[in-house]
């Protein structure tokens, strides 16, 4: 585990059943702080919270909750992030501008803070080096599994650990940040590297997936690093070390989240290769892995690739509308535009029964290319978002 | 009904179960002809030579056929497209370049043109002044409902019709053009006059809906007008006269074909107004109109606010965040993007119970306005799509 850091996750009453709903991390020494936001304009409290908090680059504590978003909520909504901080300052004894705050659940109800108010001494009690488990139970909400991930690396004879932790499952679309998503290192970094080195990683990851395509209003990735390990990054070579070991851990966390999509019951990989650019081979991977058609007939188990070549030609970029090669894993199903028969749609819904597979474009027209991670949309999806507040 | 126009609609074996799945469009004198086709670069083999014949401005025939949509399907789905024209034009005794074809169902795979030889002559007999209804059938896939609406007019103190008939209900998300729609006028009138009066319906009424976003390879709007009735479009005045007419029968068809959507229960217009441009303002309406989130939770009946401010924060448009108004019908639900308590959220819930209402979205930052027609995303519409081929 990583060092110098402890979790904890308790009940407060915020979530309808008597489930964890607060969930806290705390670093033992002051550490270094880079943070990510959602571009949605409509912005939660919390974030508006921590995107001025996060300019001074240090950070002790971040306390969230999940059951509410504390969003939409006015001047009462950042009253109640900035009392929440300060609460949780003042039991942890700490400076109160060193606590972010983050929340997620329903949009446009008042926080009910006296709730956390009076779990917070539980919370801090149980602060545990081994509390990693509970605090990804606490920040969850329709999510079936916690998401967490460790990976160690090296720099300079001196290792390093990576642990993250991360929350979906609806209403997923993250557009230039993420989704609730807290990374801690006991490297040692200033802010504005660990800004950069996350910006890459999210861009190259979580920013590349998707469950129903709406993108949150509370969206924040946090890197928290303490520096206890000892290990410093310092050359460009503990950058690109450091760097392969984000990015692994945020592509780990961004497949657990689509594979925990709201009534999903597929994780696939739409990789758009032959493009004239990455942008343009970007665009129709968005395009394909938000078609609702498509992704209803991959619930179904019905290879029907039409839909596909369908979502290509709506996805706004110049096509060379005969040249097109479509792919169930190594399976080939269209050919130049044109099916390949009844044995390859034989062999592709081989292919479509399994959890995982790849879904491969290929347009023949350059050498731009792009991927992007979603799943299926099920009669479940449709249950839980049909009830989601009742 | 619309004078010197017959209609037929058959079973030709197309379908898998017994269910028309042929139709005629018969004008019996030459007509004049318009259309507006699909913007998707993967056009349907009929798009691709009415567009080729269209340019002639005249045609005397439609033949359509439904549980096939005769696209992906290479140079022999061209070839096939022709052929069917060419047999249409030898039974009706008419010149091959007069007929026109559409086709709509399944993409991907070769058109059983031998059933529509075979059908022919029945379809031919089958001609009626009264067959609009079995026309309108055969062109059916998942619609539950036909769809066919008639408006009459004046011009200088003669009398015309129009006469529209459309089908849905899924891939609709008209891009400049629409699903297949048909509409015979015995107005008297030049292709390039009838071009521009289709072209600025369609955009305010058949591009303004959306059932799942998903735009088709086949859309397909024809106008054919005959010139029967003696009306004949002269001044400006008739031409305002017209279009007013041609607006309120595409309108008409644009509600049905929402309302039968893909497993749709309710029918939403979505209002915009008080944006900085029209082109904003449509910008957000599209963005709400599409959001799954949203759209199950209206088939859930539940006033879930909270995820229009979502939408509306996401759709790329700059926004005052602090100034949004919602209501359902007269009910206003935000204000200043807070919510309105408990009481208004009871009222909207009584709003969400009804088949047809509207969702206004008020920015307060000018004068753009904009709206779109949309529907709820069901667990119907997940079962209709992912068993759709088999």
């Amino acid at each position: 585990m990583c060092q110098g850091f402890k979790f904890a996750g308790v009940v407060s009453g915020l979530k309808k059943k008597e489930q964890k709903d607060l969930g806290l991390i705390y670093s033992e020494k002051p550490a270094k702080v880079a943070g990510v936001f959602t571009r949605n304009q409509i912005k939660a409290a919390p974030v508006l919270l921590d995107m001025q908090r996060i300019t001074s680059g240090t950070c002790q504590a971040v306390i969230v909750n999940s059951g509410n978003a504390n969003c939409c909520t006015g001047a009462r909504g950042m009253q109640d992030a900035i009392s929440v901080a300060r609460w949780t300052a003042e039991k942890l004894g700490v400076a109160e501008e060193e606590v972010l705050v983050a929340s997620t659940g329903v949009i446009g109800e008042p926080l009910a803070v006296e709730k956390i108010r009076t779990a917070l001494p539980d919370l801090v009690n149980a602060l545990d080096a081994d509390g990693l488990s509970a605090f990804a139970e606490a920040i969850m909400t329709t999510d079936t599994v916690p998401k967490v991930v460790a990976q160690r690396g090296q720099l300079g004879g001196a290792s390093f650990t990576l642990t993250g932790v991360a929350k979906g499952s609806g209403m997923i679309r993250p557009n230039m940040a993420t989704m609730l998503c807290f990374i801690m290192t006991d490297v040692a970094a200033e802010p504005e590297m660990l800004k950069e080195m996350l910006v890459t990683a999210t861009d190259r990851t979580l920013n590349r997936i998707t469950i129903d395509g709406d993108t949150s209003t509370n969206d924040t990735a946090l890197l928290i690093a303490n520096g206890v390990s000892g290990a410093v990054i310092k050359s460009n070579a503990d950058r690109k070390e450091f760097q392969g070991v984000l990015d692994t851990v945020l592509m780990s966390l961004g497949r657990q989240l689509v594979k925990d999509g709201e009534g999903a019951t597929k994780l696939i990989e739409v990789v758009v290769k032959g493009a004239r650019s990455d942008a343009d081979a970007g665009q129709i991977a968005d395009t394909v892995a938000h078609s609702n058609l498509l992704k209803t007939a991959i619930f179904g188990e019905d290879a029907n690739w039409g839909r596909i070549l369908g979502a290509i030609g709506r996805a706004g970029v110049p096509l060379q509308p005969h040249t097109i090669d479509v792919y169930f894993d190594d399976v080939q199903m269209v050919q130049n535009t044109m099916g390949c028969g009844k044995n390859a749609e034989a062999e592709a819904t081989r292919v479509l029964k399994k959890p995982e597979f790849t879904l491969t474009i290929d347009l023949k027209a350059g050498n731009g290319r792009s991927s992007v991670l979603t799943c299926d949309f099920s009669i479940d999806y449709v249950k839980i978002n049909a009830s989601y507040r009742s």
